[in-house]
């Protein structure tokens, strides 16, 4: 099992939380620092490339979806999500407080994912754009909480004990703050109230199903 | 002055040479590391937001200039020569292998800004592209020689003695290699051969002349 990298490599210096996502190591771990953010700096314009050179799309589809994109990476949406969290640190947040950052942090991603499919069509009702715009918030609220959830879950797993528990109490998570349970309750509470507002697609809308029930039962 | 900004504020601890940018903080110094980072992380969408929002450019404009701008940030760009650049510590490197990682590193993303003018015209004749091209490659060159003989001037001019030089000659920088006096040297070469493309837009390029000029005779 790949999350069984650290144990295996018992030449590698002793790693803390930060080393590990779910049990496996991250880029600035396996490599250094300098090659994860410039990974980072190489996967932005890289995504940007792929949207403007799609040949799916004409270009007031690719300007329209750069756009969505951009704001939803920049200062006001996931950048900007990861600075209120580091400013969060040693802070008690409240569910409001917690909800709004984390819809920032990945939430924006999430909704500008599904939402640039409306940049594909003119003639959407705004009953249903309103729809997709709160599943989309929905499920991208449900997804960071269901993140969280595996982060405190991996380090049990592979470490033996709570290991993560003491420390996570400093970061603003949903377990964190609320618990394990509440937090398992509050994710499935966010894809039933997803789910409700596919209904105005009916059929048309499966896939969104699969990925929204993906995002709650995912284990990794 | 601002570069006097570490003598000044004495309560900061001592700084090395990658705190100091031509003797001014760098943000990871004034700020933070993490602080650094998001900047970054949120200035590179902001620069697609821009491109995709501008009011004077139509959409296969935007997509154009969206692909161009892409291109020269990512991997085989500004990143990649950014990543070739660390590799390059400790290694003695040609002045071929100089220039091309200097071109990637600051030239691509140079020669992307002055390029992307070409994508508000169908008609401009291959011999004109050419000239452009050649151009902002030498500027983009001599940009980065500045750049670094700037460096060790900065250095030399705050702490009062060489105290960069040593470092200097681990990193792969022009000064480094091959001198303070052949870096000069060769930019200078670099503006006349850069202006000497400029000749067949006459008049029209002036602006470009003036960019190129301010590029090697800029003190900070």
């Amino acid at each position: 099992m790949i999350h069984t990298y650290s144990l295996i490599h018992d030449d590698l210096p002793a790693m803390d939380d930060d080393d590990l996502r779910r049990g496996r190591p991250t880029v600035h771990r396996k490599f250094d620092e300098a090659t994860a953010i410039l990974a980072a700096d190489a996967l932005q314009p890289l995504a940007f490339h792929v949207i403007a050179s799609a040949p799916a799309l004409d270009d007031a589809e690719k300007s329209a979806i750069a756009r969505m994109v951009a704001a939803a990476c920049g200062s006001l949406g996931m950048t900007g999500g990861q600075s209120i969290d580091l400013a969060s640190e040693g802070l008690t947040l409240t569910a409001d407080q917690l909800s709004e950052m984390h819809f920032l942090k990945t939430g924006a991603l999430i909704r500008a994912a599904v939402m640039s499919a409306t940049c594909l069509t003119s003639d959407l009702p705004p009953q249903k754009l309103a729809a997709l715009d709160r599943f989309s918030r929905d499920i991208g609220l449900a997804f960071q909480i269901r993140d969280d959830i595996l982060d405190v879950a991996g380090e049990t797993e592979i470490i033996g004990k709570r290991a993560g528990a003491d420390k996570e109490l400093s970061k603003a998570t949903w377990p964190a703050i609320f618990g394990l349970e509440e937090s398992h309750r509050r994710c499935e509470e966010l894809l039933r109230s997803g789910m409700a507002q596919l209904s105005v697609f009916a059929a048309h809308a499966e896939s969104l199903r699969l990925l929204a029930t993906y995002i709650v039962e995912r284990e990794s």
